[in-house]
């Protein structure tokens, strides 16, 4: 088996994740775990409801022992986020942010829900007429266009440089950046152009025209997409076909939380309400032991 | 409201009665939990592989402290065990060990899954043909007959004195008894003849003939009735018309934790593998949540 070649590959070190990664860990297999654990929603939350942690607890607490736990079975952790899924035949490709691409028999998906919205005037008003939350899905729509992506995680940098093939101008709005090097090297030597503000009003009447800037000035543009997040479930759920609900706002599972692509299961925020960290360390646990049933089938099957 | 009218009643404090209690007693309303902590499956395992708990800790320990948090949420407990559920329009009426009744709007089934089996010969041959696990739903085909119980908690008192209104003669075979004094009065007051002894083998060709003990004595009898568990998932579920999964070993349940029937949920073991605590938690989580808001939505309505 090669270096980067793993059986179960969680995406997300939530509570999802590394609930999912202790019990794919104890079945003696390679699992790797990744993305930061600053990036959950957990980070900043007080905890108290957490059945048999019952004194208040700071999530980023919780999360750093967890993430310890897990290691302690044999997980392996990189903080990378991933930024493509490919498929090859039943072998499951991801490319990390970091530049590296790993190999895996399964995947669980375990990347929450991030923000989403700006919460800016004509934000909600132009959605689908120059507003958009996914890159991945749009972008053919801006050909020729002068696009504006805003956000400072994975999502946002990566979205940019993706955009280069369709559009003709791309500008990245973001006062912070928090990616790996490699992505930040790779932005730095692109076309994208950088602009330290953020979006104080989204401005169009049918089509989006132009954006206003924290920093007072006026950005002409034809279109924003609106990153927040890490790179996201949407995105990476549509790169690989796997399947959303019927309101197309969370990952559809079953109760072995499987996605309609064998192979690939889904745990935590991810796959909807209630967010809680209760039920995704459940559902986790699920996706865990079925994920490291799948791999250990195909193995054998090799 | 009266003193014994709940909004939501949960039967069984295990993990999965834990974590609903939680997040039910959140909603600011009145949450019953019942049953021993000493009777989950919890109470004697040596805990790893829970998130967020990273120390090897002690089943006992930790529902100790998982029912304190509760309590401090403001779940009322009670270890009694329930006996019987009825059905009086869409409020639940729960008859318990104690004697007592309670009622609630809503109900949810945390019963665990019990050592069902005794694991002496005869016991898997003569299935049905004498051997049964569940009085409620036998105790009909044993009319006028010599009957024999063995087990040493409600399930097999209750049962016991079920029978005494179907057979002849009613035997209850067990060491030691745990249940509560009222029903310990209640069986010493009837005419079950209680054995103190264990169950070596069942003897019998086409039917049950007779057991042979450990204190070295035969006892002829026509059914055995092997109620090793709390009153469990099966006789309850069975009263009350909750449905079972295709094989009739789980409870069958969405993935909202809703049972067949209004206002009915289960989580943990009880429905079904993997018979993990991080599972039961994330079930409890859920169907703590839902029956809340079932609950809140009948009070309105009146
Ligand atoms: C302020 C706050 C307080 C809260 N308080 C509570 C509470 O008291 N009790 C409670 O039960 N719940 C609480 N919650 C909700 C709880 O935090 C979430 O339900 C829980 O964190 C969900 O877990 P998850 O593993 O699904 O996702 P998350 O915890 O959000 O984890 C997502 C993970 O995915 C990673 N990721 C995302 N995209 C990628 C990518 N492309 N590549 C690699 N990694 C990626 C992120 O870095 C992160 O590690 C709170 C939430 C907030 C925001
Ligand atoms: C020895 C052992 C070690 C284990 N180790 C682990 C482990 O390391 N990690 C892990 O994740 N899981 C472990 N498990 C499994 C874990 O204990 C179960 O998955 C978990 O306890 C299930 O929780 P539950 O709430 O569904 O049921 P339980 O914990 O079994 O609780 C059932 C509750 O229902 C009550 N009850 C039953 N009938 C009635 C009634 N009629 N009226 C009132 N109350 C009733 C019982 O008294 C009890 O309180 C272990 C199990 C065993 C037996």
């Amino acid at each position: 088996m090669s270096e980067h070649m793993y059986d179960v590959v969680i995406i997300g070190a939530g509570p999802a994740g590394i609930q999912a990664a202790i019990h794919a860990s104890r079945r003696k297999i390679r699992v790797l775990l990744l993305g930061r654990i600053e990036n959950s929603a957990l980070y900043n939350g007080h905890i108290e409801n957490y059945a048999f942690v019952p004194q208040t607890t700071l999530g980023a607490d919780l999360l750093k022992l967890g993430l310890e736990q897990a290691k302690r079975f044999g997980t392996e952790h990189s903080s990378a986020d991933v930024l493509k899924i490919a498929h090859e035949e039943d072998i499951f490709h991801l490319e990390l942010e970091s530049g590296k691409t790993v190999s895996t028999h399964s995947l669980i998906l375990c990347m929450g829900v991030s923000k989403q919205k700006l919460n800016v005037p004509g934000e909600k008003d132009l959605l689908g007429r120059g507003v958009s939350y996914c890159v991945d899905c749009d972008a053919n729509f801006y050909r020729g266009a002068v696009v504006t992506v805003t956000g400072n995680r994975s999502a946002a940098v990566d979205g940019a440089l993706t955009l280069l093939d369709y559009a003709s101008k791309v500008y990245l709005v973001a006062e912070t950046l928090d990616v790996s090097d490699e992505l930040l090297t790779r932005l730095q030597s692109s076309s994208v152009e950088r602009i330290c503000s953020s979006i104080k009003q989204i401005n169009g009447d049918r089509m989006v025209t132009s954006l206003e800037l924290a920093n007072g000035e006026a950005l002409d543009t034809e279109g924003i997409f609106i990153e927040l997040g890490s790179k996201g479930a949407m995105q990476l759920a549509t790169q690989i076909g796997v399947l959303l609900d019927l309101e197309a706002k969370y990952i559809a599972v079953n109760q072995k939380q499987e996605t309609n692509i064998p192979g690939i299961y889904a745990a935590g925020d991810i796959v909807g309400p209630p967010l809680q960290m209760a039920k995704a360390v459940g559902e986790g646990c699920v996706a865990g032991m079925e994920a490291a049933t799948y791999a250990r089938k195909k193995k054998k099957e090799k």
